[in-house]
């Protein structure tokens, strides 16, 4: 007699769960070995996916208020920290993938037709929930690709792509960042003044010790004076308004300033948490990456040069995917305009007052 | 319309699998987040089992074979490598469950008694599959562990164990090694030969140039001696049998021997690919012990010294199990028993002959 | 002509570097190929050491202040993180080395007496900063290890001994941590009030709903006492002393009740880093413990029952270290006396507000 | 007084390894912390890199004879396997290196200026030693890499560029081939045979179960009579020849065949072996692409968009070399040309006679 409660097989569902993997390859009567394998690894990732979605559930729910609670900021950081524990252990699951052989996966891949990975509505659904927009999709021979998707999934990605994005929020909750504006004081305006500084030293250095010859010190010069008008964006709404237009960036005049002002004054008590954050959504944006790379790797070695099941071109088209499909790639680029810490203007009093708070208190005043 | 054919979502069977994740502390009205992940772990973990149990058919339907073709035996050197990828992947896992912490965990805790771990019959399979016999495993509070099982999985444990394991396939196969006893060739016999005279001329070689002081010098010589004998089991039936019963060898003497020469001779055309599975039979249960070890470290994390939900003694216990449920101890023992090349007996020509051929075809003679 | 400035080769000094490596097979006159990897998988494991070493001065420098910088903290977390990063690779490394096989290690085994692992100074002088104390070693042949080292690495290690470890440190700082006593709040009778209160509750529903049998709800009431027994303690002072005179703790009375307060209020604004903190010591203490079992197994794999070339009885002993080596063991412990976040007692308003505040301000009220 | 023989300490030259890590911040005057870390990772790195050349040596040692010894494949596959593992490990070394933020990189970075990982003389040379041609080199500013480096290192490129490499090697290795080519036998013309077959069957059925709507059908027929066009290059010499002059391959004829013969046959005993020599190849080529790719990425994180230290275009750069340097990808084109278990011609009995022969045997018939 068993005893009450919860036992492990009823609670984890196994009999059905153990139940799902239908091959083919068995219904046509010439079973695949390796289609067991096939099966299993996805529905192992859709498990993950699901997961992730869960948790930006729990993160999207903190970023949704007008008013993001600090206490909450921790368990949001938990959670991204688990999807990219996730995404790294989706990366290692394809090693796993991989030890089936093309001529292994040949004995059951007729038989997919037309089921290819695209039509993975979670998949999609996290892309887009992190931020990806429909219009920076690489197109694929024309069509949307919802089109390739089953109900419910289709409308579930549909209803997605009407929220607002994780991406949205944390732009409009760096935007609100109290700290770069504060009082008389304007981050932007001290931290151009430090970087004009910088550079000018570092021309005036160039011209009076001229360890190089004229050429390549005519070039320096060029490249200090070109980051000096690179910078401008930074500055300069309308610059930056221009740029944005042209897809040079992504996040807003106020998000980029807060974003690289967290970055420089990480040690701040009130900014240690936020710099995390940041840390983990750059994480988050390079694992995706890495992912999708490594998956266009491993569709190349098993079926070359072909299409996918699905009529994708294969390997060339997901590689491309992996650059272009980038969602916080303007965090990444916020690296070219950092200035040493040496250079660094130290924060008025008032600043660091505040910062000794925590974050939303700040944003209280 | 939906194109003809197979589709992603209804080929794997997505809306049955995603719907699965049943939290108790969502039935028992107070939802704690991270029992998802507890769920969506254990059934990710159960998927790869079945993978592992999956292989597992494929690798002993190989080895039931009272001659093993030699074609299969590169297949089952491939299911035996993906066995080892996914237990790597199942302690890589282990790192997702860790993002829960301690407090997390006793949100939902209390709601899963009994519950436990111990309740997966497919580990338990794969454990007896692998040849952990019934006595072997550590006893815990005098309960056999299958009173802990639900039907149907009791059931399937139970037959299990009636089946003859790898171990046993393993053990009969390695015996049936046609080259260790070949004309007037015993492997043994030679090898005991090159043994002797090494471990002789290091004696000798002790005596006369004494670089190291009396006493360190009589005891390098008794080491030595003390060698000499552990060897016996090695070539003494009887001598074997003794020590077997003792505990201190589980494979048959000729199944050892076949072991060693396959050590010893593995650039043989013929032995190079049985070198390789024995390899991996390492591998597996070396990674087995690490998942089990890391597996004790995290529930001491989670739970410090509490006992676990299904009453287990938690982190002593599990710890205590990872060098006991060993299967193929014996293939690192037999690491103590290698002399150098340098020192190894050629083998004569009449073998290097046939280990040019392959391992069945020479089998067969 | 080369450019004016740093070049790869000279910066990393690769003559050097990449000349270090000498084989004493070879030197022997046998060149063993092996040998290469043996030397250079521990000259890397060495220059891991070495920054680990590197941030441990980081991490120490910073809890080495009677009073912590708040702004010093964040920095502190990175250097812990990286050591984890390090240790990680550490792991991993071992896979490297596990592709030389026990043949190929008798090669030139006999050549390396009696060198050993024992005798890396920098692994000791880690263990020892991160808070291993020389009672707490495992004892080996009776002979302390000091005895092992070579100048200048054993008077390092010496020097090491002498100085306040990690462990010393963050017991200091908890230990001040202003929070658990503030005004007439006191943290470790607000906890007891609410655990007793839950266990009493748990008590009265076990009597008053009897789903189990007599038998079974005696002992789980039984279990609940001992369980309020074990938790005194953490609020009894003198029963902690007395405790920890038999080695159940190692951690002050305060500090432990500080790191309990930080797990179970994590989310305040001021104790999200610290625990942070708590959470990376734990990770190392985790990632040692494994690298020292997966050490082991490789060392049974490489040598079986043989002794070490240093005479160190091998695979047993080195077993063993991997549990009693551990030195924020109590972390791991605490676990065991945490209840609910929904029996958790809120904090008093002077608190929240308190740490609202970043925790060295609040330390210095 | 210390025991004769070899010590750790002095064996692994420690006292000058610990030594090589100046940083050029201190000798500035302004230690960076973080440079430490740079110079340890990039000397872990050079480590590596020196074990994989030495690595090749072995590998390049076996197929360097006219008649490869079928004994030492198993030792080459066992190096190919060692080069795999460092090139993960390598791959995982970036997490470490990733703990370095962008501002931290700041402190040191301009005082590096020209230094660039470019300047890695072993890493061109693992690159030229396996393969790539200096023509394949992605441009860089019209310079050709080599002015980059110092002497020894540029020396030591130059002559290995003047050797076979790994590629020529396994190139002739495989066009040696007995097998393909039998008495009778042509193992190209029974394959196209088959192949032909199987797509004319494919084409016959979609013609007369039109279950496709005409276009969809016409497309696919289309596309099965492009696929049997494509085929020709592996049956046709003359063919062959233009495609490889257009880039389209760069294996030879007859490697290729082989190739794709040990691939389709991989389960006869004589091939299992060579099966799983081109298997860590493909495994090689993969994780050196990814490694590349991972790089560009952290490069960009680092960086953002500016240009490296030693005057590199950066992230682009590096992520477009990741697919242009690699060296094996004809092995990945192959999978285009497999077709199915299923559809594949028996082998005739003289030839599953011989491959019963281990491979180098058969070679000499």
């Amino acid at each position: 007699m068993a005893e009450p409660g919860v036992h492990y097989a009823s609670y984890l569902q196994l009999d059905q769960l153990l139940d799902l993997q239908d091959r083919e390859s068995e219904k046509a009567g010439r079973p695949a070995h390796d289609e067991m394998l096939f099966i299993v690894v996805h529905q192992a990732y859709e498990l993950w996916f699901k997961q992730i979605l869960f948790e930006l559930d729990a993160v999207q729910g903190v970023f949704a208020a007008d008013r993001v609670d600090d206490r909450a900021i921790g368990r949001a950081s938990r959670a991204l920290h688990r999807i990219h524990e996730i995404l790294k252990l989706g990366v290692h699951q394809l090693d796993v993938l991989e030890t089936m052989t093309p001529l292994d996966f040949l004995d059951f891949r007729d038989l997919l037709r037309p089921a290819s990975g695209f039509q993975s509505a979670q998949f999609r659904m996290i892309e887009i929930r992190l931020g990806l927009r429909a219009d920076d999709r690489l197109a694929y021979e024309g069509k949307s690709f919802e089109t390739r998707l089953e109900s419910p999934g289709r409308e579930r990605v549909v209803e997605a792509s009407g929220q607002p994005s994780l991406f949205d929020q944390l732009d409009a909750w760096l935007a609100r960042t109290p700290f770069i504006e504060l009082g008389g004081y304007r981050f932007r305006e001290a931290y151009r003044q430090a970087m004009v500084a910088m550079l000018e030293g570092d021309i005036g250095h160039l011209t009076a010790h001229p360890t190089l010859d004229e050429a390549a010190r005519e070039a320096e010069v060029a490249a200090l004076r070109k980051a000096l008008s690179r910078f401008d964006a930074l500055f300069d709404e309308a610059r930056h308004a221009e740029e944005a237009a042209q897809g040079a960036w992504r996040m807003s005049w106020r998000a980029l300033q807060a974003a690289l002002f967290i970055n420089l004054y990480r040690d701040e008590p009130a900014l240690q948490v936020p710099f995390g954050l940041l840390s983990l959504l750059m994480d988050i944006d390079e694992t995706m990456t890495l992912w999708r790379y490594r998956h266009a790797l491993m569709v190349q070695r098993m079926i070359g040069l072909k299409t996918g099941t699905g009529g994708s071109s294969g390997h060339d088209y997901l590689a491309r995917t992996a650059e272009r499909h980038r969602v916080f790639g303007d965090l990444f680029t916020l690296s070219t305009y950092l200035i040493p810490r040496s250079a660094l203007p130290p924060l008025p009093e008032e600043i660091t007052r505040r910062t000794g708070l925590s974050y939303g208190e700040g944003a209280g005043a």
